[in-house]
């Protein structure tokens, strides 16, 4: 059942005061904050979930911060939430017993750039938008773009395995860690993973760490590999009276063997939302697919032309071609627009990012509708349509509807997980999805997940109430 | 110490005894072997290692199969090592303490080819070229082609994280497997991954599993993700005087951000030893690249071209492009016959696989050189350029050789991991390159490696004495 506020027993207040006077020893008073005002703020992240305001909040400036307040608080006894951006989606960064928070983000250093073995290394608390700013300077690539990537930072991009409109190309950020220094709870230090293109000694931890949402380590530094930046990129607008014919122009797409890097749809609710924020849009359009390829400028161009073609033989009513920057920019709007115009159509809103096999896209958007329709529950979906991967809006006024959206997002991830789909494609589970995590995978496979994280983490300290359903007390 | 014939102490006659009464019971006689004559063939795999004659070999058809082979192993204390094509080059297959060989090669189903979600689910048993032919037929591509594609094994593929020659753009094994089915020791069996593009629920068990070389669990059922089928390819051979102007090439490629399919190297040894078995190359050419590229026509034209640029540039002596499929077929002539040609010149060989970052290619041939010269080993090298993954071969006749090729492996690894690069670029560590694994990684990182073995395979009995350095008894 969906709960905005988890909680755990709070942390034994002794034991956070001992830890506090430890750290403050260790590492001195301008890096740890104990003060209600200072710390409150890191009750919360970008989610809907409600946190405890934390006992402490630890600033670390290096590695060697994080090793020394993991130690001092797996000594104490004290739960840890590592937090870079906080901008999660799923409650991730927020602390459900209180204790300590450690955070990353003043750790900003992009350590290296290295054009000949198309690399960075850079620290957590990177802002990913710095960090692609820097590398495209040099020619180079990061391609992973969640929206987010104005203010959420490369610890948390790692930590959640993010994703964004590019990754039907290009992939999620899991197919660009090479390498990563991870400090576990005991205070361990690890170097996993390597400098190098390939490597295959030895168990996979890398992996392993990228999306386990700071349960199982905390990230001091990481070494992606990057691609050359494509000297060209263009931009297509489609829209089309219904979901269904824009469906059946996403599946004549990927028939063709085209690859575009961004294949995203808008639904008919989400459209009229844009509309109401001022952005004209054809009225006859009951969807949009906003289409991107990169490359070659001769292949944008041969690309681009069979993109429309494939829209235009599933029934596009417009289909637009940016000539130019400014024209891809009001292309762009809409989708850019979709937020705020969403966000301003009811008090509340909770954003799902489940994901279907692309074949079933078109059975999701309708399954949507439905459930929309007898929970009477406003919903509206946007996302990733050549990866299957949709964000479904739950909208809402009153608290009082609460119960309705929780047996909607029920319903839809029950529905989502009969069409062999999956209930997060980026956002992660956090705490506001890990009471659904057992909808989708057996009790085995979660039992094994608990015990590799028992096998790290014995106490359960290290972002404890993250993922996995809580069962008793502080069970995590 | 490098011991071909490694082993750990054999498995109570008793206990084995007794597994293959049960496994005859509960299996059938026809997948249960225990006449020595056709275990022994089990003993080995396609690397130098010498394995144990294993007690019983199970043939198994099933999911179900492989875990009643499991169940009744782990309660009968006998160790199972598992085995696909048993193409490996490191002695993942190779039992080294007697017990049970599982063998999955006759698990051969393609269970289906979606060409709209872009994916193939098939077995462990299927040969890799047949599931490469396959999905070629429905207009799909896997990328991975190692070099064993006629006879090795998509099981074996996942399990090593298999490479080859169009890693350097599509990269390794582990880019497309996006779920398993896959029976722990004690037969738990479980569904790791999904068969959606993207998804973040949970760690990921896949990556933990893909690479593991069969120590953590056995696969039945893998879920690939596919790409369109380029539809076109363009094939370049450049002859250089100097491996050092052919890295110097490897390196303009780079920074003119071309990324070929293939950037195969061959050394001056390499290149006489092809010679010698009757394929005519110029005298003068001291390197060889040989360079694929894939996508549009019309993009292969262009990037042929500049990639023929960045060889004349960097003083090639000469720069060949097929102008069809039978040119093609004889610039990869040098390139096919060098493995059988490296082959006749001793009557022992040891390949590594090792493998540093792009820039520090030239440093590294340089580096085999050295060693060459000063331990009076006959060393050569070919292999991924793209990746700064070598193939270093090592050549001898004489067993009383062998300490001083274990010296010059020794010395090799060394250099490798001072140039910050990896003792294994795509045939695992297996039995071979165990005692070699702290050369690299650090007794922390092998620590926590070893605990999550012993999480999922308490008695350590699934493919003991594989990875890790051996301690003691059964430390596996």
């Amino acid at each position: 059942v969906l709960t905005l506020r988890p909680s755990l027993p709070r942390v034994d207040p002794a034991r956070a005061e001992r830890a506090a006077i430890l750290l403050d020893r260790a590492l001195g008073g301008s890096k740890v904050l104990t003060a209600r005002d200072l710390c409150e703020p890191f009750a919360r992240d970008e989610s809907e979930a409600i946190g405890e305001s934390p006992d402490i909040v630890v600033h670390a400036a290096s590695a060697d911060d994080i090793q020394t307040t993991l130690r001092i608080a797996n000594e104490a006894g004290v739960p840890v939430t590592p937090r870079a951006g906080g901008s999660g989606r799923t409650g991730g960064a927020v602390p459900v017993c209180a204790g300590i928070v450690l955070a990353t983000a003043a750790m900003t250093s992009i350590k290296e750039i290295d054009k000949t073995d198309l690399l960075v290394v850079a620290e957590p608390g990177v802002i990913l938008s710095d960090l692609q700013d820097a590398v495209e300077r040099e020619g180079l690539f990061f391609p992973p773009d969640p929206s987010s990537a104005t203010y959420c930072c490369l610890g948390g991009n790692v930590a959640a395995n993010a994703g964004g409109p590019r990754a039907f190309k290009y992939g999620s950020v899991n197919r660009y860690v090479l390498g990563l220094e991870v400090t576990l709870m005991d205070g361990t230090r690890l170097q996993t993973g390597r400098r190098t293109m390939k490597g295959v000694t030895g168990y996979d931890l890398t992996s392993l760490m990228v999306g386990s949402e700071g349960t199982l380590g905390v990230i001091s530094e990481v070494t992606l590999r990057l691609v050359p930046k494509p000297p060209a990129v263009g931009t297509l607008l489609a829209l089309f009276d219904h979901v269904r014919a824009a469906g059946a122009a996403v599946r004549d797409i990927v028939a063709r063997g085209l690859v575009p890097r961004c294949l995203e749809i808008l639904d008919a609710t989400t459209l009229e939302a844009v509309r109401r924020s001022g952005v004209p849009i054809d009225t006859r359009a009951g969807a949009m697919l906003l289409i991107e390829v990169d490359g070659e400028p001769a292949t944008c161009e041969v690309e681009l032309e069979r993109v429309g073609e494939a829209c235009s033989t599933s029934g596009a009513i417009d289909v637009l071609v940016a000539q130019d920057a400014a024209q891809r920019d009001r292309l762009w709007k809409a989708r850019k627009e979709m937020s705020r115009a969403v966000r301003a159509l009811t008090k509340n809103k909770l954003s799902e990012d489940v994901v279907v096999p692309r074949s079933r896209l078109v059975d999701l958007l309708d399954q949507v509708d439905r459930i929309s329709e007898s929970s009477g529950v406003k919903m509206l979906s946007y996302g990733h349509a050549g990866d299957g991967n949709l964000h479904v809006n739950f909208l809402w006024n009153d608290p009082d509807e609460l119960p309705r959206v929780d047996l909607a997002i029920e319903r839809l991830f029950r529905e989502v997980v009969a069409m062999r789909g999956t209930l997060s494609g980026e956002h992660g589970i956090g705490v506001l999805k890990a009471p659904y995590l057992p909808l989708e995978q057996s009790a085995d496979l979660i039992a094994v997940q608990r015990k590799i994280k028992a096998t790290l983490d014995p106490a359960g300290l290290l972002n404890p109430g993250k993922i996995f359903p809580v069962l008793g007390h502080r069970d995590c």
